[in-house]
């Protein structure tokens, strides 16, 4: 039997305590309904993080016992440590699994894994969204037929300004016009990263039992294959090399 | 007449002044071989910047004027101001262009728009390098033969810790027993990076006229395409969208 | 000055002859209302070929006097010769560019470049059709803005069966809720490979303003950079190699 | 239990019949060699198939029975007949997997699925080969260290004329001076292929035991993840389209 997949789900958990609309979808926050169905996979085991925790909830243990993080935030990006960013873009690079959900594509931690803004175009009304599986034998993709609709959801538009993905798996189409690369894979380091589109707070987008299969897949996908730590080691030859000279000063090879 | 491609060297200057050996191959600093090299050519207009100037010598002002950054580093990368990092990768991703030479693979920024830790290993032995142009169509390999030898390099080998490259240019053979992805192409918001393995400041390498030739293309090749400043702004529908009248709370949908 | 570009427009032109709606659109064909364009432009030099010509208008000498060769086909793509294939095929590997429009995804010759099938889905129902400009700094995008909107355009959804491209600079949305990939790039060979979605015979596509600047900056961006043939050459040494001995039979290394 | 993989190796079978020096080192063939450390291996099962057999081993019962396809050729790629090739093609479009040993890089189905001329440059010297390990967290370094050795081998070196792979899991080091990419990863249609550089007949390259490793790797990570018949469906809209009604003619949009 192979290992669980040790999950943690990252939330600042802010709008489910202040709004009562998200609490209405949410009660007890993003990060317990994901948590909640995930667990309910066997060779899953789910935990959660919070912004409010003592280093964020992502302390260097809470990190190391952490196969795949995934993450949600919007309002308070700034607010989590500096110190914590790096700790878990280290992680990641070593070959832990990211997963980065919707509104976190301005968080700090998938700006500094991309290098890029990741910024977009947006707008709240409400509107449909399709989001046409393009990768139908990526793993991520398993068990999505040629769509995901869903009736109810923020837009957001191209230009995101990403680094070219590795692989584009999903694109949508929304109502108002516009189109998006709504599931994107990368690798950094020895890490695997998905960013997944959907999951605004103010629509019951994480009940919807395709958005689950997608981020459970995810969760296989991206857990780490590897965990190598960082090194840049001076390295013995392994061919004889004659003994260097260097040449008189100033003078071209 | 084409505009001319306004071009700024970076160096941290310091082997220059502290080591008469180096200083006997670059007397006034590696920066201003560059400089030199590049000025010759109609169409470039070279500046440099240092280290021990005020703002690390790359100013708004500087940056501002700045088509395409070249960038030296070796033992001081740390004392390069986070600040002119965080203006300098802004400027990349709005459009300049950035190459980065050697034993910037841990430079600030190099780690910065690349997200991963950029390590490598390496090897002080004086031996023979070998460069092997694997896209003679390239601009960037442009008047380049089959490989560029150089008699005696520092040695960098894989593996190297960087995002796949959108395009690699040179694959390095070393005489003790490695390989290197040794002229490595990426865009990165609107802007094009390079990153160009040869130049110990102990070898004469920049002297050497094929390398010169590649650092050329190179800036013809990172010169800006368009200058784009960041935003990420709310958009009107561009197609009649009904209004969203949210459901009963706590619905899947 | 730099040197013209040669460019060929090649067209199957049956649909022209034999339909009055298509040829109330192209009087001509579309091989020359794109000729016509293209020809304004100076730098440009355009020249056409069709189906029916000798050797379907690809001679040896047409071939070799091309820098970049344009490709409409629909209806015919099996009436294409098996040696002209080959012949622009070697041609795009030697550096000749290749622009490939519309129906022409199902073209002999795209498939042999791209090796996949290239199917897609299709609805030919007039509808509205918005192309994205996701690479606002690719040559290719120069001078378009956000995006392309045509008011009537046959529909093609993903998944499109390609490889996946150096770079989409284009992503369509249609009225109807699909989404595209319909501007892709491609280098095989020394050649550069250039899909463009646009372009159905019943509707003024290739008239659009847009559409013709795309094509044109098409055009300069696929021009060759190199012309090299294929060869597999023997190759001696550049390091002293110890004389090989082979060892006793059947022995593992 | 997870279904057994059913791997097929095809050989052309000539060399191990015409010449007493690679009968000793394989005397009943590559095919039967590498099936037989294959089969040790329990969710593998092996078969074979040659040139000579009907349909060149490869009937349509054969290929359908198929998971992976192990493609070995050397001095007969042209007799291998147009349909077969044809026939392998599509179904690693549909998801086969596909891995292509050494001199098969100019195979018939090699080329196909590349688009390019795949040549490279070659010597037959017995020199020493490191194959070094650049993705250390791909399935298929898994279990490989830093690099492989080989003491003796034929070399190819760069350019080698293929698409830019996915991704490069190896690159060699050559005695004699040359570099080349010796593990790349395609995905073609839903199948993937893998290239793998060593393997001369002449060497005992395929009794090594890493060699075996990588084989075996290879084969876990080529197998099928979907099947999908190749089709270009008419699709009905998702949302409603207005009734279109064409314009007069030849009027620009």
């Amino acid at each position: 039997m192979p290992a669980k997949i040790h999950v943690t789900i990252w939330n600042e958990f802010i709008h489910e305590r202040q709004d009562e609309k998200v609490r209405a979808i949410y009660p007890h926050g993003i990060h317990q309904l994901i948590a909640g169905f995930l667990s309910k996979h066997q060779g899953i085991e789910a935990r959660t993080a919070t912004l409010d925790q003592p280093e964020n909830g992502l302390t260097e243990s809470v990190v190391n016992q952490t196969d795949v993080l995934i993450w949600w935030g919007h309002q308070a990006h700034d607010q989590v440590s500096d110190g914590v960013v790096r700790r878990v873009q280290n992680k990641v690079l070593e070959g832990m699994g990211l997963i980065v959900l919707h509104s976190a594509h301005h968080s700090k931690i998938f700006r500094a894994l991309m290098g890029t803004n990741c910024s977009l175009r947006w707008r709240e009304a409400g509107e449909k969204e399709r989001l046409w599986n393009i990768e139908p034998g990526h793993p991520i993709a398993e068990g999505i037929g040629d769509y995901i609709e869903l009736p109810h959801a923020e837009m957001y538009g191209e230009r995101f300004d990403i680094p070219d993905p590795d692989k584009v798996i999903f694109i949508s189409w929304f109502e108002g016009g516009e189109v998006f690369r709504s599931g994107c894979c990368w690798e950094r380091g020895h890490g695997r990263i998905f960013y997944f589109r959907p999951g605004h707070e103010t629509y019951p987008i994480y009940h919807h039992e395709q958005i689950q299969k997608v981020i459970i897949n995810a969760v296989r996908w991206a857990k780490p294959r590897v965990m190598i730590a960082d090194k840049c080691p001076m390295a013995e030859p392994l061919e004889k090399i004659p003994k260097y000279k260097p040449q008189n000063k100033n003078k071209s090879q």
